[in-house]
């Protein structure tokens, strides 16, 4: 027992109580709050404005923080998007009558009450309250520190809308951002039924390390990009720009390039728009001897393989066949995206096959890992683990399922 | 780092072949380690002999730990059962065409290297063996160390056919029954994809506060029946006779009846079958005060409900209304199995919805919560969490999947 346990409680008998919604009333619901948060853009700039003084113009959270009137524009329409999605509940995925008449469905159902850790981006607060609500699930937030009095305000006109609709406030929880709140939420067990965290690894290893409840892990891609001996080099050279320059912060941006010796003569030439546009590139030994008249190239160490740079940074393997790169991309991947360019169908099968990774590219730019590209209509995080949700996550990955059973006073022999 | 570190790698590494093998040579195998098991029966009675000097014949555990010829014979004719089930794996799940001709397909993939701990039941270890391999995945196996020589036959036999069939024997790994082994496992992130324990509620509550990877946790179920005021009492009462005895150990077993007061008066009747089969009752004040004439009938304490008997006993709980009756459910429940036995069917449709449940029943005994019951085929457990798998758990339920996308050259704008 702790001081939230009761709290806590409090949330999982609310959140029962969604199951009875009906998905027009969600529909309102959101957008009701759409509307509210553009009629009160100027309190919400003004609590976020106090959290913004708190920190440093320079801390490259500054700009996740902010909001402005366009940003809460954006995210309101992006919350009477997901009113708009089809509903995820009560899908029926499996029928079936046995032989002695009993009758089974399998149907989808809330997972219960999610758990969302997360860092100073007050936008994050209303787009998973967006998506628990529209899933039919109760919600326990632990926002940074940072954002304290924007998501405050953002809870309490959340709550202003549910009381309006008579729907069950207390189902939607804000912690306070402090150690015993993240402690007492990571071991909810028989009250949370999933944490997500969302944000750096550092917190995504924490939560990993101190959850009891079962924890769904998104985010982190070290990503790679096997140019075979088979590959179009027109190709791959714009497939490697994209992959790597179009948002070099995002997870499915491209960190180590592999590289078959077959075209190390060409190698030069391949990466030359990715030193245009300003790429600091690690290569190892064989692809560093003939790159190395280039004062940007340095020589990789054992550290910049297996790197997530998250910025324009970017390492080169060199093998000698396909088994080397799928061996390297199997000790080093975080199994977010991978990508082959050949034309070999062969090499293209066997790659596809093998790598284990949420999402496996041919002669594609990794870019395309997310959401709204694999039509998911709205995304809550990608995840690299393989349990229960891989890749792009969105509504239906927030759901559970129940097997329904009807019968008329049937017995087993 | 610790001594299996090595061990667990090499595992991993043996796992990932396995995606090359096709359905029809883990027929073959598996059917080859069917043969071979009968034809070494007297070796691995030998064995489980010396397994079963060491405990005491009273022991609860004994039955479970012995193996006879008949019991070799029917665990060898479900691994061939298994061997024929439909191939779980490669299925496509989605698939789509994006406006940009990128193709993408969804498709069933291993899990990777599942861990499963269990307890002293030899047969477990060959059934989670050919459920492993059938899903294309590799294993860890912790078994109790009183079937450590029964263990130690039976995976010896398994790399013995793997050898025979050039398959990768290392993904296939038994570990000493130690506590530093079971913590080596417990806290493999990186090589292990998911742990699921298989036995008391002990050892499940033990690898929940101590894993580091994902648990699917099985078993322990808390089952209840509503007996609603609209409920056929002739239909109750062979409900709750064969859920409560016709195999009081298994977790689908009833432990709680919840009776509408309205059938106070027929509670005796109602139960009456119930005491003839020798089943001792805890009833709540208000069913002991129509009851307490039966000498084999008790006052219910606190304790007597949320407990998972696993024998013949019960507990009575009265309730007025429908909310009681599921407010009593949320309460207690273990979220396994749990059933209303009702005639009115918005009584029927409210507490099918709102109950959250693997299984939820009407009008019939919640004794049919199996995978072979659910058609699954074959079952590696009965999950009563929701992320994932939820109930009974098949070859499906130990697949995860992953995204194919094919391009020609895509990039994202």
């Amino acid at each position: 027992m702790n001081n939230y346990s009761q709290l806590f409680k409090r949330t999982k008998e609310a959140a029962r109580k969604l199951i009875r919604v009906s998905e027009d009333q969600i529909g309102e619901v959101l957008a009701r709050l759409a509307e509210l948060l553009e009629e009160k853009t100027w309190y919400l700039l003004e609590e976020n404005q106090k959290d913004l003084d708190r920190m440093d113009v320079d801390n490259p959270m500054y700009d996740r923080l902010a909001l402005t009137e366009q940003r809460i524009r954006g995210i309101a329409d992006e919350i009477r998007a997901v009113g708009q999605l089809p509903n995820p509940l009560g899908i029926r995925l499996e029928e079936k009558v046995l032989s002695n008449g009993l009758y089974l469905e399998k149907i989808t159902v809330p997972l219960g009450v999610l758990g969302v850790i997360y860092e100073a981006r007050p936008n994050v607060t209303l787009d998973v309250f967006s998506l628990a609500l529209k899933s039919g699930n109760g919600l326990i937030l632990k926002g940074g520190s940072d954002a304290e009095f924007s998501n405050r305000a953002i809870i309490q006109l959340i709550h202003q809308v549910l009381r309006e609709f008579e729907f069950p406030e207390q189902a939607f929880l804000l912690l306070p951002p402090d150690r015993e709140a993240t402690k007492a939420l990571l071991e909810a067990v028989d009250v949370v039924d999933v944490i997500i965290p969302r944000g750096s690894q550092g917190l995504i290893d924490f939560v990993r390390q101190n959850a009891k409840v079962p924890v769904i892990e998104t985010g982190a891609g070290i990503v790679h990009t096997y140019v075979d001996e088979s590959a179009d080099l027109e190709k791959a050279q714009a497939i490697l720009l994209n992959a790597k320059t179009r948002r070099p912060s995002v997870c499915n941006s491209l960190d180590c390039l592999i590289i078959h010796s077959a075209h190390l003569p060409n190698l030069e030439q391949l990466i030359s728009p990715l030193l245009e546009a300003g790429v600091e590139i690690f290569a190892d030994s064989v692809a560093f001897e003939v790159l190395k008249s280039h004062p940007e190239i340095s020589l990789a160490t054992a550290d910049h393989f297996g790197t997530e740079f998250l910025s324009l940074r970017l390492s080169i393997k060199t093998v000698k066949i396909l088994e080397e790169a799928l061996d390297h991309i199997s000790r080093y991947s975080s199994k977010h995206s991978e990508a082959v360019i050949a034309e070999n169908q062969g090499v293209i099968d066997r790659f596809l096959l093998e790598v284990d990774a949420a999402a496996v590219y041919a002669n594609s730019s990794t870019a395309f890992t997310d959401g709204a590209q694999f039509g998911l209509g709205a995304e809550i995080g990608i995840s690299t683990q393989k349990l229960h949700a891989r890749g792009p996550m969105g509504l239906r990955e927030l759901c559970s399922y129940k097997w329904l059973i009807r019968g008329n006073g049937q017995i087993r022999g």
